[in-house]
């Protein structure tokens, strides 16, 4: 058969990211109130954790709300139409639809409409997942410019009385444009999975449960089911151990190799914007790393808790409003979360 | 301040389809078991939708299951080891647990580990909109291969006595390798969004209306909430007039997009391979596009009923098991849906 080629789009040799957008939800929630719940203290959780507040969002907020709030700072900033965007990545696990996804809302709320527009579950690696794909995307010529936002609504999943995840979390939204670029703007991704880990950060249980407990035939009554451990709501849980360990020594690999796939020594480094987990593995990887005391570090943590796919981003945007001279130098960014799974760049800060 | 380059990963130009795999799951559901249902019957919904059978799958099959019987003949027949894929990349609606993905627990049954895993969100546009990433991410150097897979258990979130979508859809995955190729083996991704329209096809409600209902102070437990009018188990639901509207006038243009993006007329194409939505929707996409007869029409659907994501690697796998011959011609493949969302290429068939 004589088949015909195939046109393809010119490729792009170059990326960068262009600007970025931050949301912060409205309730502030203390280490106080949170030992309303666990017994706890403001002086334990500082000590373990470095977290000193979170930002939760109300119940009118959603993740699309948020999500939106921060992708237009991020388009402004970036000097960018929506309607200019070639792809809308949102990078969420707290969307509360099975279908249709937050992304193709929020591209019609942006004036993006008719870019792609889908969402990602990579969990606390999501934002940089979405930027190894924005990245590729626009040097594959498939897209111009690439929204990647980073939205979470973590509130909605937890159970506020366990122990294990729910006091670190919080809620919000960071956003990026990455776009096309004279020089290399963003390193290759370094990124993975160990699936072999699928239960050490994750959910109680299905959300199938809830439903099977109510199917007619499932043999129990509405009140039968109400007991049962179940059927109940599901939220997040982790082997807090399991994670640490692996955060602290595998990831650090992760970031090295990172740096080395961009060519890059620590000592290029402006900043360091890990995956805002946990203030004392932050510690723990910048010391296996190495950094010298000219890298700043971003420690957002503090304020804003662990905002899973939104906390690079969220980072990122208050390093860049408290540091401006940072802008234009080097950072290594390194996400990791529930799979598990990992990811990180180099890239140079808008 | 001096800031060195950031090496970048060398491109590959082109990239093709390599291998297609196929899981059809146990439970035949025939048009006379839904009227059990639904008052209707197996006369009107052949002449209303074309489809005689639709499969699903026992309590038992998860979306991951599925997926892995899939991948694993897609594997085999590309001539891949699990362990050469640089990327896994899910597109499901009905993974149910908010985290961790259902990729990450795939990539570690396939011993693809560790390479990234994620899903994505883009409803019956799933595997196109993959389709679009894992192109880009091989031709960006970000990957070699990457293994698409559309894998979806909807007859979890379909109430079989509703009558706008239940009836059509079915459960199922298909799965393809990308990966590197002398010759342009994937044209252009012709894809975008129309959120304005997000409302069209979707879940009657929040998962959250769930949750609310069993809070502390509602008086109700998860499961309680379940069986209430007000809490029930969401489910999916379309506005078919104006799916199937949208669906044959835009799409068609869409469709001839992505022809001309290619560089390829009607004339050079061996199949046309659209989302297995509803047969009439795909014999007016057909005429529209006023394919020769040389065209071979995927009609999956029929037997398969509509699986989302699935449903266009599940009716090339057909495609090329009846029609041998087909390989190395050229496919036309479009998929649309909730979002709405939209995306098509030309192929070379494996």
């Amino acid at each position: 058969m004589s088949v015909p080629t195939l046109k393809q789009a010119p490729v792009q040799a170059n990326t960068r990211i262009m600007g970025v957008g931050a949301y912060r939800p409205d309730v502030i929630v203390t280490n106080d109130d949170v030992c309303q719940w666990i017994d706890s203290s403001d002086e334990w959780i500082r000590q373990r954790t470095g977290i000193v507040t979170r930002h939760r969002a109300s119940a009118g907020i959603s993740v699309i709300d948020m999500a939106e709030g921060a992708a237009r700072e991020a388009l402004q900033k970036a000097g960018i139409e929506a309607s200019e965007l070639g792809a809308v990545i949102v990078s969420t696990v707290t969307h509360p639809y099975a279908t249709p996804s937050a992304a193709a809302s929020l591209a019609d709320r942006l004036g993006a409409t008719p870019a792609p527009a889908f969402d990602i579950s990579a969990a606390c690696a999501g934002y940089c997942y979405g930027i190894a794909q924005g990245d590729s995307l626009v040097r594959s010529g498939a897209a111009k410019y690439v929204l990647v936002v980073g939205a979470e609504k973590l509130s909605d999943v937890i159970d506020n009385t366990e122990r294990t995840i729910s006091f670190l979390l919080g809620d919000g939204a960071g956003a990026v444009v990455i776009g096309p670029s004279d020089t290399p703007g963003i390193g290759p991704s370094v990124w993975g999975s160990d699936g072999s880990k699928w239960d050490a950060i994750g959910m109680t249980h299905s959300q199938l449960a809830i439903r099977d407990a109510a199917q007619p035939g499932s043999g129990m009554s509405a009140a039968e089911a109400a007991v049962t451990d179940a059927a109940v709501w599901p939220t997040l849980r982790q082997d807090g151990q399991t994670v640490f360990r692996w955060a602290v020594w595998e990831m650090a690999k992760v970031a090295e190799q990172a740096l080395e796939a961009a060519g890059i020594r620590v000592e290029d480094l402006a900043a360091f914007i890990p995956h805002q987990a946990n203030m004392r593995i932050i510690d723990e990887m910048a010391k296996k790393l190495k950094l010298p005391e000219t890298v700043t570090i971003a420690r957002d943590i503090a304020d804003a808790g662990n905002t899973s796919a939104a906390s690079i981003p969220l980072a990122t945007h208050r390093l860049l409003q408290e540091n401006p001279g940072l802008s234009g130098g080097l950072a290594l960014q390194i996400g990791f979360g529930a799979g598990l799974v990992f990811g990180a760049q180099v890239v140079v800060l808008p």
